[in-house]
């Protein structure tokens, strides 16, 4: 089994070599942290689309509806795209509608592969588990900012490479392993670490910095968010292994 | 000023957002290291072409020839793509048409720009004493792996970052970061970093190994390859802040 990360939605092509392949998509400012929390509270599913247009007919037809372009909150939305906004007064038992700048096109571009999962810091633990427990080759698709590489998605990919890859995968690819070497630099303090991002500074323009430390906090639910590519919307699957009790502990 | 770095050709049009840049094209392992070797050993100009049929039409016409396809050299080719094979009794005052797997690809996807050099580790300080004395912004356009990420190429973008960095180019960008911290990361023993790099597995099969030391020996040669797009050749441009008699002493 091997664990290799993708800079970027563009590249996603020339690394998606296996068919029977787990991809993980991250973006962890904001996207999949906030589905993380959407799926914690109680959400029932999250519907992934495209376009702002898209999620605003939804809208018109009573769905709630989140997500954001270029950081700023759509003006009909429901949500934004933090995950303190996804509370379980609002979602619980219900579906969200969302679309993202980033994270839903990352979305978008995997949907084909046997088994999506959605990634962030917040259920780290529970992504390396699932794997673990898959025994199938692993890559972290990280959704970047338009295309661009970005810090914060790569050094989540570090973080489950450092998981796999104690866990006996492979992981000896040019870009798993400096998103490794990010994330030894960066886990005794990735707060400290992500004040050198540009979405740091698109995060401080829009008033959005108090977002960076739920972002960052690792474990702090057991949600396994996986793309069904028949009904096109995101469902908690709680696998076999799963033990049933723990998001009722975590929540 | 600024500088970033694009980690694969696929990624450059989401980089380019500035018709006035300087292009730093780069692939260590092996065009661009090899590129440079030719101009100090006296080549006139390296003629890159994208198909190994175009390299071999060429051959036909009586021009030498050098390039390789996934490490391999062409059998009908006059060189392979390792620098020593550039010797100065080759290729003084000749042509070379070159095609490679990543290198002429990546000079492929940046061919539009207004000014595209070619950056090896062998014309570091050539290279950053050119962007200084332009006063452009600067774009390193890593040639990567089959549009993949790769280690080698991205090193060599954090150095030219330091040096830059230093002289107050703005470099506050994500992959620009990343980069120089694996140049922090190896700059000690580079030859010991790149250890890690799945090119080098191809080199050892290929027994291509010795050229590794090669191609990451800093400032062998003050050559400053300029590709122009009306020739569509690259060329060895004297420009008017470098000394005339760098190349003659560095040779």
């Amino acid at each position: 089994m091997k664990i290799d990360v993708c800079f970027s939605p563009s590249l996603y092509r020339y690394y998606a070599d296996n068919l029977d392949l787990i991809v993980v998509v991250t973006d962890i400012f904001r996207a999949t942290s906030t589905i993380c929390a959407a799926f914690r509270n109680g959400a029932t599913a999250v519907i992934p689309v495209r376009s702002p247009e898209e999620a605003k007919a939804y809208k018109e037809k009573g769905h709630l509806v989140g997500g954001e372009r270029n950081v700023k909150k759509f003006e009909f939305g429901d949500f934004g795209n933090s995950p303190s906004e996804y509370t379980a007064e609002k979602v619980k038992g219900r579906e969200v509608v969302f679309s993202t700048t980033n994270g839903t096109r990352a979305i978008d571009e995997a949907a084909g592969c046997s088994c999506l999962i959605i990634g962030a810091f917040g259920n780290l633990s529970a992504i390396a588990d699932y794997c673990l427990s898959q025994q199938k080759d692993v890559l972290v698709l990280c959704a970047g900012w338009k295309e661009r590489f970005n810090m914060e998605d790569s050094l989540f990919g570090g973080a489950l490479v450092e998981k796999l890859a104690a866990a006996g995968y492979n992981a000896a690819f040019d870009a798993a392993q400096v998103a490794l070497s990010m994330w030894q630099e960066a886990k005794s303090d990735p707060l400290k670490y992500i004040q050198r991002s540009e979405h740091i500074k698109r995060l401080e323009a829009n008033g959005l910095l108090d977002v960076v430390a739920d972002c960052l906090a690792i474990d702090t639910t057991s949600v396994l968010p996986v793309y069904d590519k028949e009904t096109k919307k995101i469902t908690d699957c709680l696998y076999p292994t799963k033990p049933q009790s723990s998001q009722s502990i975590l929540l």
